[in-house]
């Protein structure tokens, strides 16, 4: 398990904090995907004949005679890819480069545009992680499959919504729908402009993208009314949607390149955990695999080879900051890590940029809730103790409050707290979470012994570490080296499927396969839940690593 | 063959002339489609089981595994489409019709769109033929095939060119092209509007539009570029278009319904003539025929089931008007026939409507140079006799012309004449006809007397006389009982097409079978042509019923 020091928590409100971005050359396609490199997008660089009386075949035709010879068949072509033809073939003396896709199911191709020339080296894909609260932009050599550059903005729908339930709620109004979808294409523009930037690539030369999302993301994208994602019984429009032209969304790309939103499984379960069972690998192993998605939304998906099942937990945005009134997400001014001293109860934290501390980001929220547990500075019931005689423990505005950094060394001169209501906050969404592991294991009467390895995708479980999880009860009291962190499964699934057709049909595969369950409905899950709501869990016996460090500390105590 | 009174001629410049329409009742599918209609558009109602907990298919899935009941399978939906479930399918209570069509080549069916409760006896089509001259417009009903009302239209873009010629001119400067597509679209726009306000059918029940047009007139519509339709060597930018959702053209029916224009073969050998072809029948009869289009341009096809040849001969539109200078169209206050007396060179003719006459139409012009050449009037040359001791012979601005009417007789108060300018560019158009035919038959190394029937389409064809055609050599000289007359070809092609996916893959193989034969590129043509600028012809011996009424006059005069 990989430990680093950051968490994407998303800004307060009104506070702009510039977004970190991804190392492009740190970014690699998921194993079993390397050799695999088969988009379906192409250049051929075409000599084609010019016309004579003898031979008045017409513009498109011409093209498709040549472009068959590099077996590019049964090739269709739009009206704007029409449009170009008389004069772009004539003005490169008929020497061009024909850009096409080979998205439809029957094998067919569909020409985007011409350029001309041999241009056949300049072909660029785009890979988009839309996540409630992170847009995640890919460029892509689709010849070498290579990242070239990577960007990262908030989803701006954010102002309308922190969660998912908000903007569909917003989106029912007026022309809030329309709004909502200008919002989130402005906010993937904006990271497409500055990759195709810096990589010195122009938005025309970008000839197929690729979108990840959650249902309610991928309806908002298309402009898809998610109302009924919200209501019971929570249905989708559409999980498998259909490729839409550039030009019709407004994505600052070629005009005429196919824009792929993956397909989802339900209302909860959407493309971005397609994408990430694809990423994950779990769909072609023979080991028992738990993954786990924990950005805004907590999705969970169990299963091998030969089966998967999912869910959706709604645990709600609290680890990313929403709900945590010192949270902010993990950049310069985040305390990142936190201990507490047993013995004083006095904090030694670390702060991102080694400077005067803002804010707690995620990781420290996870560290915060074990070491107030071990500490005593909470109970099991998340109840602050306020009988211990430290003033770091006091009465705020809203009940107990634990100060983590006073206000003479924090950067903007006031105390950094969380609070009982934080804590709550937290402790909610760790019970949804764990209580969906349960649930799912139960509907095929497993438990959590038969696990074998537990793989953690999404923004948030980067910074995970995994020991305080497992003492707070957000992750199951498991051996460590069975926890595996794989980045943004999401973002890489949609980059796999971006170049290479293989990964796209299995990801469609695996969304046909899913079988979903609605924990909504599902009377375990409440029970579950309410177990959760205790630290580590109503069940001390399920973690065992933390019932013995409790014991040591009664030993000592 | 049909003889009828009215000739179709664009108005003069300036003036006004209210369009005749055809009576939709007389209307009829051509020989072999009745008992084969199938359109490529179809209407299921569906009872769909409501969503719950324990089946949250989406939305989309639902449909489509009902309509998969009814046989229509793999179903895809576009953005347009899907953006009207979540509310349709609810707001219906789940019972509603389900619009589709099955235009991919695959056999799969596209969602054009939902509607509640049982709608499926609604369910309309539109054929339109866009002639360079005249748009015509059919409403279909789908279910039955019946053409429920047509309207006819000028083509705005006459403004702008009377030719095809001056319109590619026209179409290259600036935003031109933009302006000719949309000139056109409001074109069809008009009588469209029309016939569903009379028929009481709403735009959005319009589900497919096809559409048969020459080269030209196809390019312009879908805002391709014909810049190279006109020089040489002659090559569209494509023959076989691409469907197109209405919204995309600006067409006022169902937005999502697609607009298919017909495929064509060569820069002047169009949809109009592949979709005449179809409506002829003689891509499936033993006999050899021949067919013409004789509308704006001239187009001829000669051939059977076997074989198709096929040419253009740059007839330009001087029979319905263009270039003659008192040509008018068969309507109110036109002069349709002129009769000379031998003895005093008095006319007779007769007006539509019966009132003072306006201006001469096509089927005049035909009579008046048979009648001018028999009684000596104009020499075989064309040249007017001036020394006939007459006054309807004299001077006029432009050198000799034939009084057809006095001012005392005329509507407008002054003389209807003929000139010798009019009667050049007559014979010009008919020599050019008249070439094309021996061309094409040379071609293949056959003479006029293997031609087993003439087929004869376009609007101008209607009102032709065929024993006057063959005194002028405007069509050779073979027994009346071959000709035949088959109303507007182009639009019954493209109706027929609309409601028979058979004559729509006939059509498209007729235009993948037709051999173009190139007159530019060709000097038996230029031969030809010369050879016919004689009144019938300079070879008499081919115009035999000619020759024996010639030395008839002889042996009177």
């Amino acid at each position: 398990m990989k430990q680093d020091a950051t968490v994407l928590v998303p800004p307060q409100r009104g506070r702009e904090v510039p977004v970190g971005e991804a190392k492009a050359d740190r970014i690699a396609l998921p194993a079993g995907w390397q050799d695999k490199i088969d988009p379906a997008v192409g250049a051929a660089a075409l000599s084609i004949e010019a016309p004579s009386l003898e031979d008045n075949t017409d513009d498109l035709s011409r093209l498709r005679r040549e472009l068959a010879k590099q077996n590019v068949n049964q090739l269709s072509a739009g009206l704007d890819a029409l449009r170009q033809l008389p004069e772009g073939l004539r003005s490169a003396n008929w020497q061009v480069t024909a850009f096409y896709d080979t998205v439809a199911e029957d094998g067919s191709s569909r020409l985007i545009g011409i350029a001309p020339g041999d241009r056949s080296g300049r072909l660029f894909g785009v890979a988009v992680d839309i996540g409630t609260t992170t847009v995640v932009v890919y460029l892509v050599d689709m010849r070498t499959a290579k990242v070239l550059d990577v960007a990262s903005v908030y989803n701006a729908q954010i102002a309308r919504g922190e969660d998912v339930i908000s903007r569909i709620i917003y989106s029912l109004k007026g022309d809030n729908l329309r709004e909502m979808q200008q919002l989130v294409i402005s906010t993937i523009n904006g990271p497409l402009a500055d990759v195709l930037k810096r990589s010195k690539v122009q938005p025309e030369e970008v000839y197929q993208v690729m979108v990840a999302g959650n249902t309610t993301m991928s309806h908002l994208f298309l402009g898809i009314s998610p109302k009924y994602v919200r209501e019971q019984p929570y249905i989708p429009a559409v999980n498998h949607y259909p490729p839409v032209p550039a030009r019709d969304l407004g994505i600052d790309v070629n005009p005429n390149a196919l824009v792929i939103t993956l397909p989802g499984v339900a209302a909860y379960v959407g493309g971005d955990i397609t994408a990430g069972v694809l990423s994950s690998g779990m769909w072609k192993t023979d080991k028992l695999t738990m993954f786990i998605d924990v950005g805004t939304n907590g999705e969970i998906v169990l299963g091998n080879a030969d089966w998967l099942i999912t869910c959706a937990c709604s645990a709600g945005p609290a680890f990313e900051g929403a709900g945590v009134q010192h949270g902010m997400r993990a950049t310069r001014g985040a305390i990142e890590k936190v201990e507490i001293d047993r013995a004083d109860l006095e904090t030694r934290f670390h702060v991102i940029g080694d400077v005067a501390p803002l804010g707690i980001c995620g990781s420290a929220m996870i560290d915060l809730l074990a070491e107030m547990f071990l500490s005593g500075v909470i109970d099991k019931g998340g109840r602050m103790n306020m009988n211990l005689g430290t003033p770091r423990i006091r009465q705020g505005d809203h009940g107990g409050e634990y100060v983590v950094a006073w206000s003479g060394e924090t950067a903007e001169g006031h105390d950094i707290v969380i609070t009982e209501v934080d804590v709550n906050n937290l402790m909610r969404t760790k019970a949804a979470i764990y209580a969906g592991f349960s649930v799912l294991l139960g509907s095929v009467g497993m438990s959590f012994s038969d696990i074998e390895q537990v793989l953690i995708g999404g923004g948030f479980g980067r910074y995970i570490n995994v020991e305080k999880a497992i003492q707070i009860g957000l992750l199951p009291d498991l051996p460590w080296d069975i926890f595996h962190y794989l980045g943004n499964t999401s973002a890489l699934g949609s980059y796999s499927c971006l170049v290479s057709r293989e990964a796209k049909a299995v990801t469609e595969d695996v969304a046909g396969k899913m079988t979903y369950v609605e924990l909504s409905a599902d009377n375990r899950f409440m029970e579950e839940y309410i177990s959760g709501l205790f630290l580590p869990h109503t069940n001390l016996e399920a973690f065992p690593s933390v019932a013995k460090l409790l014991s040591e500390r009664e030993a000592r105590g």
